[in-house]
């Protein structure tokens, strides 16, 4: 069989000189996107103008490239929502979530989660004013703190910094073993790793398309909900076009069908077309292959770093089947460091604080001579001199 | 003084054969949103990639753009944040607004308001579950219904069916008087008439950016809070980006300053330049002379088709102190009277249940001309046989 490779880093648009290393961050421009950007200025809105809404599946286009991100996530046609923002996606889903549970008054989480969600959640308990309350725990301990005091398990799968990978499968099984439901937030997961929200029997789920699936900065993010739940979840937030007969106009609401009451305003067009053309390349590989060379890729960046740059420690789990697409180093100077990379060497990666420099490992569009390239430069701006001062920074243990 | 609005119209991309009064529902796509998008996509996306987010003012957009809105809405700087949708701009300002209030318990709305905004209101109450409701009363009525039970009043300014404007000024102040804060609705007002929020006192507002100020399907939506209101009330979402300090990823939600708490998750960036572009047109005029424009306009298109179209009744307020920018006729068949005026003449408006021919009065784009033109064609459709026949829809009032 031919390398499902060979064809697909031509479909991004990256700038001379640049090894592009955070892919986990923003995604690069797909080719397609600009001719897909054209026609929907020119032969959509700018020729249907309002007709646009029925002629040009403008109205539609949340759920059918919902649907074609289903097979990324294993998850089964109509149960993905696209638009809005991650944040908001994630205030949705514990909203349904909590209300499945009304005597329940604990959010369990992570101390490894995305700041963000912890502060979405406790946004939406403040609001509710029923005594709930978010419980962080190592994210080690989750599964000991699962019991019938928990209304929700509030997880992101893969750590933004350290890579660290939640076993989805294992951890949705013993909450809903204690009822609980469990909400996964996808954003360094959706177009990563291999994900199963069907066979993990997964209740909710949310996730961003600008970093692995690349969007475009800002792009639209998405909810999953469990087929079980459609029928009987209540969507927290009652948007127009999330009625079952929207051009009705109901003084009251009536959810609609499926994963349709789930939208929420007015689908952001413009975004959802780059987001579309971004999504062919997934036409000419699957989730598996892409999996299997981001492994590749990643033990190739390791093995080359450790033997290279003996300064650094890994600062993501080794085992690879613990670990997303990323792999992160703890680093002395690593902000410095990271700037004399990207502007020395147009090796582009990025830095966390308070000691991470931080790689995406994305097969789509980097390959092997790529990851050796990017470790050379990265040897070479540690060999000087100015790294070896003290640093302000105490470097800490990242989960 | 040259007419400011001889140049206007050529700066939109209008199909020809078309005359669009139906910028109140989607604006045309104005020329300067295809460069723009292209150096969105080619010199920013393409080119700078995760760097955009610093050297592109990526992060800062949603509040620069959100600048340019301010003057036509009578706004002082810095008290617009733009993204998201309406939708989720009156839950995030009804919230806020209730807060202030903790022991009232009712929203007062009308039975003009846009369903959604009553859909929301009702999500939001059911997630506080502290015994709130929400109090729909005849538009006229609202000031009577103004007392210390009531929490906040929730109103949009210009009804999405007849047109007819509320005083924003006196119901603000009259709000006020009984401790009531006020949200106004202003999809069909911004760009559309002239506005005082700072002047009104107004304490928040949202509103949608694709229909008067042409900024695309589903454009971003903006969210107003006054400036007295800015240190005190809390936004109900908890966003990434409205955290004082988004870099520092720390555990707890620290509230950025002034209108940048307001912000929810990341900046949809290509959306944002599409109308950041839409904008550029209000640097050549101002929102009195659009308005008065509008008025004129509106006038010879209801006095020629109350003289050439007299099967239809006038549904808009006749007063233009009293009308928003668009005019709305009883039409029996009006469905497939619209259908026809669209297919057999190019002239787009758009029809309302039950029986709304509805048309945008939009000077940027339309003149004399095309309003003469609208009404001859829609006389011309009114003549035949068919719309003769009873209709089986009832015509009813519409306020």
């Amino acid at each position: 069989m031919s390398d499902p490779f060979a064809t697909t880093r031509s479909q991004f648009a990256l700038p001379e000189g640049v090894t592009y290393l955070d892919g986990n961050s923003l995604g690069p421009l797909p080719v397609a996107v600009a001719e897909r950007m054209r026609a929907s200025l020119d032969d959509e809105w700018g020729e249907r103008l309002i007709r646009g809404w029925n002629d040009c599946g403008w109205l539609d286009a949340p759920k059918r490239i919902g649907n074609r991100l289903a097979p990324l996530l294993g998850a089964a046609p109509d149960t993905i929502m696209l638009g809005d923002t991650l944040s908001l996606r994630i205030y949705q889903a514990l909203g349904a979530a909590l209300a499945l549970h009304p005597r329940r008054r604990i959010v369990l989480s992570d101390t490894g989660n995305f700041p963000s969600d912890l502060y979405m959640a406790e946004a939406l308990l403040q609001q509710k004013a029923q005594g709930h309350s978010l419980r962080c725990v190592a994210p080690e301990a989750v599964a000991d703190h699962l019991d019938e005091e928990i209304a929700c398990l509030l997880l992101t799968h893969v750590d933004y910094r350290s890579g660290r990978l939640h076993d989805m499968r294992s951890l949705t099984e013993r909450a809903h073993a204690h009822g609980i439901p469990v909400v996964w937030d996808l954003a360094h997961s959706a177009g990563a790793v291999e994900l199963d929200l069907a066979g993990c029997d997964v209740d909710f789920a949310a996730g961003c398309t600008y970093k692995y699936l690349n969007g475009g900065p800002g792009s639209p993010a998405f909810v999953y909900v469990a087929p079980r739940l459609l029928e009987h979840a209540d969507s927290p937030f009652h948007g127009w076009l999330g009625h079952r007969a929207p051009f009705a106009f109901d003084a009251r609401w009536h959810a609609a069908e499926g994963i349709e009451a789930w939208r929420v305003g007015t689908p952001p067009v413009l975004a959802l077309a780059a987001l579309d053309a971004a999504l062919d390349v997934w036409e000419q590989v699957d989730m598996a292959q892409v999996r299997t060379r981001a492994v590749e890729l990643s033990a190739l960046f390791i093995d080359a770093v450790e033997a290279q740059c003996t300064t650094l420690s890994l600062a993501s789990p080794r085992d690879p089947g613990a670990r997303g697409s990323q792999v992160s180093f703890h680093c002395s100077h690593g902000d410095a460091v990271m700037q004399a990379l990207i502007a020395e060497h147009g090796v582009i990666g990025d830095f966390r604080a308070p000691d991470l420099l931080r790689f995406g490992i994305t097969p789509l569009y980097l390959d092997a001579s790529d990851v050796r390239h990017a470790v050379a430069c990265l040897a070479e701006v540690l060999t000087r001199e100015s790294w070896r001062k003290p640093c302000y920074q105490r470097s800490r243990a990242v989960t």
